[in-house]
This record gives C-alpha cells, structure tokens and sequence, in this order.
C-alpha cells in the first residue's frame, strides 16, 4: 500500500519485538498462529489499500452533510464498511461462544492501525461499535446482550458513546440528561448530547447509543450518573427491528479535520421520551463507561500513531523523490540537484518522524498484549496476573493517549515542512493528516484531563502499586540492554533521565503536605508529556535491544539496513528526544505555581 | 474590536518599551506625533473591525476561485482594500517627494500588524505590493520609476515576487525562466513561476510582477540571475495603461489556510513573450530581491505574531465565559461550576499564549525601530549608524522571521486546546488562525533556510560584527535590570542561557576546523530556535523593565493589572520556556552529526 504503513516494521513489532506468538500458547489463543494472523493482515492490507485509503481525501472534501433530518455520507464510506463486515472483522476480537474469533487484541489492534493509516475517518466507526458491544458483553444482562451484543459483533449494528453535552464536557458530574424509570423496568429518557460521533447515519441497520443519564432523585455529582443502552431503532425480543425510538438529529458539528466520521448534536426524547435500558446498577454509570473510555483512549493513541506513521511515510516518499539545491560542499552550481533526503535537515525530521510514529506504535501495541495477558490470566484463573496487568494498563493508559496525540500532531506538522509549500496545498494528503490528528487532544479526555489522570490517580494509586510495576519493566529492559556493550549510551541516558522523573515525582510527592493538591497538580500536563517521552524512550530501548540481537543474522542487505535504522533511531530518541523533559522535571521539582497564582486580571 | 488585539498593550510596546515618539526627534520623522499616531490607529482599528474581519471567515470558506482564466475573489475583499487605497495608507511609509507620509515604520508595521489580526490573508495584498514599491524605490530607474513606483504608492496598482518556479524553491540558483535582451532595452521574459500570492485578480488596476529570470548566456548559479519588472498590463510613457503583457494565470493552488490570499501558477510569455525591464544590473537580481525578502520576512514574523495574539485573545475570552468543572478543593458536586479560566491548566495555556504572542509582538516591532532608526542616520549621513543598524537588523530577521513562525503556531493550537471541541469546529476562528499560521514556516525562506542563514551567515559575517552587536545591546538591558531588585530572578535566568548560548556557538565554531563546515551546519534548525527564544527571553525582559517602573505611576486598577501581568508573564518565559534551550544547546555543543550520519536506507 503507497505509503501508509511499514509492514516489515509491523512484523518486528508484533513477531520480534513482543511476542504475539507466544500468545498462542495460552489456553485462550491457543488456536491461533502467525500464519492465521499473517494472512488476515493480508486481508486488510488489501481491503485497506483498496477500499478504505482511495476515498479518504474524498470523505475529507466532501464531508457527511445533514439533509432532511439524515446524514447523507459519500458511497465509498459504505462500500468499504460493508466490505470490513463482510469480512467478519467486527467480530476478531470476541471470544468464541459469542461468535467471534477470539484473536489476540494485540492483532485485532494492529489490523486497526492498518485501517488507520489509510483512512482514519471510515475505520471509526467500526472502533467505536467495538468499543460499545464490549461494554454490553461486560455489564449488559443477558437479555440486553441477545438484543444488542449479537448485531454489533456481527456488525450489523453500529454503536456510540453519549457522554457529553453543551455545558459538560469534561466535567460529566453536570450531565442534564434524566431518565425515567418505567412500569416495564425500562427508562424515558430526555436531553441533549453533545460530539458524538457517529450518531446518525444509514451505514448500519441501527445504532445502539450508550447514553450517561440521571434517574430522578438520583445523587449530584458523578454517583448519580448511570448508564442506558438507547437504540435509534427499538429491537424486538426476537431480535426483528421494531419501531424508531424518540432519537433524533440535532446537527452536525464542523469539524477541521477527521470530517468523515460523522460528528453530531443527538436530541433524546424531544417527542415524549427515548426508551432505554439501564446497564448494570444505577449510579455506577460512569465507572462502567469508563472501560470503554479506555479501550478507547489506546485506540485514540494508535489512530494519533496511525497519522504519524503515514505522514512519515509520505513524506520519506517525497524526500526521496524531490530534488532541490546541493550538498554544502558542492560549490559548482550547474552540477545536479540532489534529492532533499541528502539534506541533513530533512534527515533530521525524518529521524524525527520515525522516532514518534515508530515509538508510538510500539507504545499502543504493547498496551494491546497487556489486554490479551489479562485476558489470558483471568482465562486461566490467575487473578493475581490478572491484577497485575490491569495496574500496568492503568498508568500506561493516559501516556498512550496522549503521548501519540502530542508527538504524533508534532510529526505531521514536520511532514509538512518536508513537503514545502507543496505540503501546505490539498492536493498532498500531509495537511488532511495534520488536520486530522488536532482532535486527538480533545477528544476521550483532553489532555489536560489526562495528566489529571496520570499524576491524580495512577501514579499514587495502591500506594503507587502501578508505578511500581511500571518500573520494574522498564527496569527489566535496562537489565536486558546492558548485557549488549553497543547499546551503553542508550542505558545511561534512559537511566539518567528516569533517575530525574522519579526523583521528581518523590519532590513533588514530599511538597503536597506543604503546599497542597492543587500545587501537586499545577503542571501536570508538563509532567504527563515528560512522563510520557521516557515512557517511549524505553519502547526505543526495547526496539533497540530485538534489533541488535537480530542484526547478525539478517537475511538480506534491506533486513540488515532495516534494524541498523531502528538501533540508530533509539539512539536518536535517547540523544535529541529525552534531554528535553530535563527542564520541565527541574521545574516541576519544585513544585512552581506561577501559572495557578497567576492573577487573571493580568491577562 | 473583539479578541484581535490590545491596544494597551500595542501603546505599551510604541510609547513605553519603544520610543516612537523619540524617532519624531529626527529630521525625517520630525512632523509626527503620538497624536498622528493615535488618530491612525483610530482609523485603521474601526477600518480593521469594519471592513476587514467580517470577511475573513468568509474568504477562508469561499476562497478564490480560478473562472475562465481569472480569479474571482468575494467583494468584500475588494471592498475592504478599496477603503485601504482610499485612506492613502499605501503611501504611509514613504517619503514625502514620492508622495508618501514619511511615516516611522515602526507606526506602519503596528498599523499592518492591526490589519493582520483582524484578517491576515486579505492585508497580505498590501504588504506584498509595499514590498515591490520598497524594491523599484531601491533599484529602479527614473523611468521606471516614473511609471510604476508611483501608482504603487497610490495603491492603484499592485505588486507580487515572482522567485520561485516548481522545480526550483529554496533552490532559486536552478531558475529556468529566461529573458531575451530587445533592441529597444526591454527583454521578453518566458517561463512559469509557482507560488505566486496575488498573482492574479481584479482588485488593482495592474499588478507589477517582479521576477527573477537568467539573461541567456549568463554563468550557472545565482549570480546569473536577474530581476525585471514585468506588469501584467504594460504602461505607456504617460502613466496610462496599454496593452496586455504575455502574462497568464495557469492555475490556483489551493491551500490549506491563508486561503483568501490567493497563490498562483503564472506563465509568463507562452505567447511570444513578456514585456520586463531589467532593474539595476544583470546578475544582481537576488541581491536586490533579497531586500524585499528581508522585509517580508519581518512582515511574515509580524503575521505569525498577528495570529498567535488573535488567537490568545479569542481562547481568552472564551475561557472567560465558559464554565466547566470546579476547583479541586471543591467537593461538592452541586456547588456552581466556575470559568475555566480559574482552572491552572487553562491559566498556564493563556500564560503560554500571551508570552508568545505578546513577545513576538515586541519583537517584531523592534526590528521595525530599527529600520527607523537606519533611515534616519542614512538620512543625517550617519553612515557608521546606519551600518551598524544594518548589522543588528541582519541578525534578528531570521528570528524574527521563524521564531514566531514556530512559537506562535504552538499558540494557534493551544487556542484551540482551550475552546475545546469547539475550537476543533470550523464555528470558531480558532481552526482557521492554526491553518494559516502553518504556512509561516514555509514561505520567505522555510525554516531550515532561516537556521542556516542565522549559524551560516549572520552569526560570523564581518568577523562576527554582527552577533557582538546583538550582544552588546542584550547587555544594556541587563544592566538596566541590575538596577532592579525585583528583577533579579529574571537576570539571573537570562544571564545564564546567555552564557550557555555564546559557549555552545563557540564551542561549535572551534570545531569547524576538524568537523567541517556541513558538521557545523547539521542542527542549525535547533540552533534558530534556541537562539530565538533567547532573544525572545531579553524581549521579555525589556516589557519587564519598562512595567516595574511603570507600575508606580499606574493610573488605576486595570493600568496596574496590565503592568503587573507583564512583569509576570516575563517571569513565566524565564521559568517555563527559556530552560527549554538546554538540552539542544548541550547537544549543539557536541557538534552532533547523528541526522547527517543517517544512512538514508535505514529509514
């Protein structure tokens, strides 16, 4: 496929770098194999390259538009979705007894990268319909989960997340939003959401809604918020399709980029009262929702990665192509122009490029083999593993997210600049990426949101349980890397500056007896970014470390090349990328807080 | 007028960090006042908020468009230009006897710098064609003076710099437009030249091309290059316009911002040829168009500021108004949300802006000072002065050109941050403010460019004239601070990246001799904007200066605000932003050569 993702790069990272292989020895997975997974990327590198990338710039044009109360959707986006249903793909990920195919996430993950790379906006829908049947399979009773959970996994339906509203956005406690318990055990509800993607449109036969609402009487703040499932569609019990429910269009939200998946204003119960089913107990809503939030934020951090990848990709393309200008030393003005690859600039943000859509893909697939090894645990009966990889997950979570997001939109910026003024014009895709990619800091929590997250919560949680484990992975990998004398730099560099986080966040731990929580957390966006660049320092390490060992035995000039390129790329993380969280730790050891101090009057 | 600039803040930089009213000491800026200057600013405010940002929404949704053979652009561009031509302010820097104002062009590029907030892509036509009278002013004959310089003054015709072709962009020794010698001293002009703003419309009477073409059997390289003059309507001897030159639209590119500024594809003579005159001598057309470029330089770096401060002011007031969420110490869920503005991570992300913004501000207008200040001492034949004058403002424009390109661009997207997915919809400026800011790192001179002309040119030029000059200055307003307790923390901050600065730049020059030059040159791009946000720190440090002793004067509450705001945001740029120069400077230092080394087959 032209420049959308790498798929020898792939191999390394699902067969050589993790070990998706080894999956397949567990109970769980243990009818699977590379062959199987070999030919499904295949598969989807050819439905991808075929289907999904020719309309992406198309979808971008001419995005969804609302017409007469309906969401009108250039052909291609169907066609290709009908294709990915055909294929079954909806269901990879879910275990056999509900008709899936029970495969490693870590590989239902990296088909959706390649979807991605080609076209982010199509592949959304499918992420998000993932994303709600597995929190009908997780908290949905049995008669919710034979009404919806079958449809969705076989893709007929298509499903998505109602959280948000005009006036709560990240602060869900204030959700307007009721329903209405009825004589029946179902709920009316009422109110309006707000960004939700995917809310209308004829791609599927219904969209089952998963909608944050308060029962009346119920608590303020987020203890008073539960969850419904609230198709646009009624479904009878023998699962025909009955009635349209009170689910209307609002309006389409503009958006400046990821323009093809639909983006709307959803009323609930304007004509009477949407009918619902609670999920689970009432009040616990949020916590439900939350699983799938954060499956979503690892998605939201490979499709950040996905638009790096291939915007890095396109742009080496054209470096290699474009010629322009001379080598320095080259004083004769009519010899030839030399393709700007040569340039050392241009080089640089190429490395520069590679480091973040590499690094970051190997950031969200290893959070995708954490996900199968809990399964495989909790599979197996092993809780304590199971508890182990949960906690891991926890603080990775908001680093996967956001980290993507930051250096990803970073990236595309850069493949832009190696385009020049071509890269400015639509007719290249690299400004479509850029455009794309701004979401990705808003959206599944801004962030903001995360750092809150990720300094807040998950690194003090269980008495810091997560960070701990965390460390001792990071630690295991030094370990691993100093046995290997050429990589020497590379570990006193990562420990030197993991030496700085930690020593950071025991300051900043020590001062909040002092100065308080809001002091704690002033700059904890600083933090996460900082956090998050030695977090991919170690997925450099790691990289670094399977391609040394492979380097002798490469098969061929392109293998050999191929992990030289990655052990100089870590080398280049460790030397331009890492030094940067010095002075945002130096700051954040001691606690500052001229921004929360700062008097809004002086503005 | 709402959120596009401050005019406190703009008297601030003119009256009180600048001394504008010292420039109307000199013989040639002897008539103004701060009073003139007032009344302008008055004038081009309420034409700014009338005429020129109703549209600028407008012309970024229905951009121009290429109808048979012309560009049609929405009438309130026109309509708003018009009004421009109307008040004479094209004429405003000129000097008296060619009919101008003989305005400081510290006023005129704070009265561009209103238009550009208010709308950049429609304010870009006068400063282009500005650019073009600036250079036949410079260069041009009596003749060609007489025909062309005038009615660019008057605003009736307008202007547009024709370098770039698509094979040849930062590389413009590989121009192949060529220029046939007539006998009557004209030349016919044949070739098509790419990225053409204002190419072509119906706004003037004429636009005036200045191209860069080679005169045949010149030698290979820049030195064989010339400049002509080539009007899109030719000009009979008595001012009147004559028959249609052998210029052509060939196409519109179609970008992703900027998108009321129309670019174009133009061919010049694919019917025989097209009418130019040489200016000045053959050979030396890029030296002369490098005048212009200059200029525009510091007008891109203007622009990008223009976008930076919008965007501040405009996420601003949003996080003013918007309410979401409570403080962290606030526990209970029913209490009334507050502005997000009281939330520090929104406070840091306004602080981050406003030192951006309001820095790039003080920047810019201080090269403009001192463009003032070289025409009066060429004006009272101070040579020495005026030669000095040169060699401060040499140093500075590739800062002023990127630094803003860079860091005001970071604002653009932190302003969409803090709307949230609002500012992610095409419903609010913001969106639109990050699109055209990304054109300022590729245009005049792409980033790359600058770095290597700032590490390769400007920092060793006349035995390093310049950057002492630089240093020098940067000194004075260290000393000054010394006087001033309170200041202290910042001096000190300054004093050591300074110094950490002039020992990497040494540290790479003692390598030259060993590494070579190409080694020297490999980071140059991380150099630039390390550089600039060392001079962006001493900017700071100036508005500091002028605020501390200001503050016991304020006249009331708000005057005090605003002094105290400033003195603030200093110490923010001095805490949270210059430390961000340590780590590329240590790598500097190194003379790293890891991008250089890359072998390209490793990507």
């Amino acid at each position: 496929m032209p420049h959308t993702f790498n798929r020898r790069d792939l191999a390394f990272q699902l067969y050589e770098v993790l070990d998706v292989e080894k999956l397949c020895d567990s109970l769980r997975y243990q009818d699977h194999s590379k062959e199987i997974f070999e030919t499904l990327m295949d598969l989807v590198e050819r439905m991808a390259e075929e289907l999904f990338q020719p309309h992406a710039a198309m979808v971008d044009e001419k995005e969804p538009e609302f017409v007469d109360g309906r969401v009108v959707i250039i052909p291609e986006v169907k066609k290709a979705l009908d294709a990915y249903i055909e294929s079954g793909l909806p269901a990879a990920s879910f275990e056999y007894e509900l008709g899936g195919m029970q495969l490693p996430h870590l590989v239902t993950h990296a088909l959706g990268f390649i979807f991605a790379t080609a076209n982010v906006s199509t592949s959304a829908y499918p992420m998000l319909s993932h994303g709600v049947a597995n929190l009908i399979r997780a908290f949905g009773n049995k008669q919710q989960q034979s009404k919806f959970l079958k449809p969705l996994i076989e893709g007929r339906f298509f499903g998505t997340m109602c959280l948000s509203e005009t006036q709560a956005g990240s602060s869900l406690a204030d959700i307007k939003t009721k329903a209405e318990p009825q004589d029946d055990g179902s709920y009316l509800l009422q109110g309006n959401k707000m960004w939700i993607s995917g809310g209308e449109h004829d791609l599927s036969e219904n969209i089952i809604h998963m909608v944050l609402a308060k029962i009346p009487g119920a608590q303020a703040g987020i203890k008073g918020i539960s969850l419904f499932i609230v198709p646009k569609i009624r479904v009878n019990d023998d699962g025909s399709l009955g009635e349209r429910n009170d689910v209307t269009l609002g309006g389409l939200n503009h958006k400046m980029g990821y323009r093809g998946t639909v983006n709307t204003v959803m009323n609930f119960g304007e004509n009477g009262g949407a009918v619902g089913y609670l999920m689970g107990e009432a009040g616990k809503g949020l916590s439900y929702m939350f699983q799938m939030m954060n499956e979503a934020r690892i998605s939201v951090g490979i499709g950040a990665t996905s638009l790096a990848y291939t915007g890095y990709l396109h742009s080496l393309a054209y470096a290699k192509e474009r010629k322009q200008g001379r080598s320095l030393e080259d004083r004769d003005p009519s010899s030839a122009m030399i393709a700007i690859i040569e340039h050392t600039d241009v080089k640089r943000m190429l490395l520069q490029q590679k480091s973040y859509a590499e690094g970051g893909l190997a950031l969200g697939l290893y959070c995708a083999e954490i996900i199968d090894k809990k399964l495989i645990a909790s599979h197996a009966g092993d809780n304590e593993m199971a508890k182990q990889q949960t906690l891991l997950l926890d603080i990775l979570t908001p680093i996967a997210k956001s980290w993507p997001s930051e250096f990803g939109l970073r990236a595309n910026e850069i493949a832009i600049q190696v385009y020049g003024g071509y890269g400015y014009t639509r007719d290249y895709p690299v400004e479509r990426f850029y455009r794309d990619n701004r979401l990705n800091h808003i959206h599944e929590g801004t962030k903001g949101i995360q750092g809150l997250d990720l300094l807040g919560r998950k690194i003090t949680q269980h008495d810091g349980a997560s960070a701990k484990l965390l460390m001792t992975e990071i630690m295991k990998t030094i370990a691993q890397a100093k046995q290997i004398e050429s990589l020497t730099a590379c570990v006193n560099d990562i420990e030197y500056h993991l030496n700085a986080l930690l020593k950071t966040t025991g300051m900043m731990q020590s001062e909040i007896p002092n100065k308080g929580i809001s002091a704690y957390l002033a700059n904890a966006t600083l933090y996460l970014d900082a956090f998050g660049h030695a977090v991919v320092a170690w997925m450099w390490l790691r990289q670094a470390i399977t391609a040394t060992m492979k380097l002798p035995e490469a098969i061929n000039e392109a293998d050999k090349n191929f992990y030289q390129g990655k052990i100089n790329t870590c080398r280049y993380f460790m030397t331009y990328e890492l030094p940067n969280i010095k002075a945002p730790l130096a700051l954040l050891s001691q606690t500052d807080t001229q921004c929360m101090d700062f008097d809004v009057e002086g503005f």
